[in-house]
């Protein structure tokens, strides 16, 4: 089953467009796992336990095991993924970018060695930079376009002949690099408008929609300025507000975990055109 | 020293504007490498030591590490070059570009983890993405202009008010982020007149120049376009022209680098306004 059709079943199986960042910073991991060779592999383990019903997809952020050298422990979470809950979409957030030739080590990367449904990319770089990621034809692509952070305004807001850059990406992804129907892009929840651009301007390809939780992206604004008009096509991100969740009397950090990603779930399926 | 001055000084002591490129490909080893669990260290140390007065830079492509699962391998030889040549800057290519909390992860990776006196990013997420990096004001943050790959011209040649996108990142470059005098950009050989363009930009800020070698830029041209006044302002960078130069009778891998090395060191020099 290809990255987008997993994807679809697991937003009607679980009714959820949540899906779950695994940002694991080793300074707020519980102070009995932060020494332990393996203990982000045990934090995430254990989120992904508690949250697997809940969740559209999971998404570790290379970055955090890169700074870490834990890239070992990366393919132990990913493998634990694929193997228990291989029904839920596994996107590595990676925002690589490169020429054809190391694009495809990337890829290897992303597909072989995590064994990744997708992966995020950076469209900087143009066509020939993506086409390494689209040749896997069964894997989907996320192509950066409207970022939630701030500094995403300094390019990706430039006015090009009329539309703003990140339109511009993405007709490009819809009209040319989405030829074999597996691409996504990235779009903040923090300007629910330029969502509904986008929206607008891709049909119904997924988007992966970070920006809630700890960035303060509104809810009820995205799920309104991002569905499709049968409720689905967004997979809403939240990591730290998850992952970090404070326990309550009688919880641990998974217990805390699980709790919060009901009230996501919940709080965005209030809005969902079901 | 920070990484400025050590690539003016590296410049200077090896009359070089050569940057080696370490993209080691295992299909590409020597075949009694291949195998070995530190061929990939064995294969770049020996370049290294071939080239190491005739580089104004090393720069590992970290995809080629990421994609065989070889992050020790490219620890060891980060170690190996500030141990034995720490005069010679050590560039990571990367590419690197995503939010504020995970460009500090990243950031890490480079310049902890693999101590590396610049890195490779991409400029696609605006100012706040590339903080992190910046924050190290020893270390070099080289950002992505105009690449040199045909793609590039996708989003990097759009009109944006009337300038492409390409000068627009040089002129934010220029006048915002480089603050703290770090900033290197990357601009591609097969692409002379856009060069002198981001020259006339940046004033004499160094240029990470691939293209030339394998993806065809023309030295003369690259070299007329790119360099400061003085003869200076350039990584030129070969790749894979050097590390998998075919070996003459009496060569073997690493000698056939060396003669390439200094074929196309010399080559530079031609054209240089020294």
């Amino acid at each position: 089953m290809n990255f987008i059709n997993k994807l679809s079943a697991a937003w009607t199986a679980n009714n959820s467009l949540l899906c779950v960042g695994l940002d694991p910073d080793l300074a707020k991991l519980p102070a009995e796992l932060r020494d332990l060779p393996d203990g982000i592999t045990t934090f995430c383990t254990r989120i992904i336990d508690a949250t697997a019903d809940l969740a559209c997809a999971f998404k570790p952020q290379i970055a955090y095991f890169g700074a870490l050298g834990a890239e070992k422990q990366l393919e132990d979470i990913c493998r634990y993924v694929r193997e228990n809950y291989p029904h839920i979409p596994l996107i590595l957030d990676a925002k690589r970018g490169d020429i054809g030739a190391t694009a495809t080590q990337y890829a290897r990367e992303a597909f072989e060695r995590y064994g990744a449904d997708a992966v995020t990319v950076n469209p900087y770089m143009g066509e020939d930079s993506l086409d390494p990621y689209l040749a896997w034809k069964d894997r989907g692509v996320i192509i950066l376009c409207r970022t939630s952070n701030p500094g995403g305004s300094d390019l990706q807001f430039l006015d090009t002949d009329g539309v703003p850059l990140y339109q511009r990406v993405a007709r490009l992804v819809a009209e040319k690099w989405n030829k074999n129907g597996q691409c996504a892009l990235v779009v903040g929840a923090t300007f629910p408008e330029e969502l509904a651009q986008v929206r607008a301007i891709v049909g119904d390809m997924p988007l992966l929609v970070p920006g809630i939780g700890a960035q303060g992206g509104d809810i009820a604004a995205t799920v309104g300025a991002g569905q499709t008009a049968n409720g689905m096509g967004m997979m809403i991100s939240s990591s730290r507000a998850i992952i970090y969740a404070t326990p309550q009397a009688g919880e641990d950090y998974a217990d805390a975990a699980r709790r919060v990603a009901i009230e996501t779930r919940d709080a965005i399926n209030q809005h969902r055109a079901v």
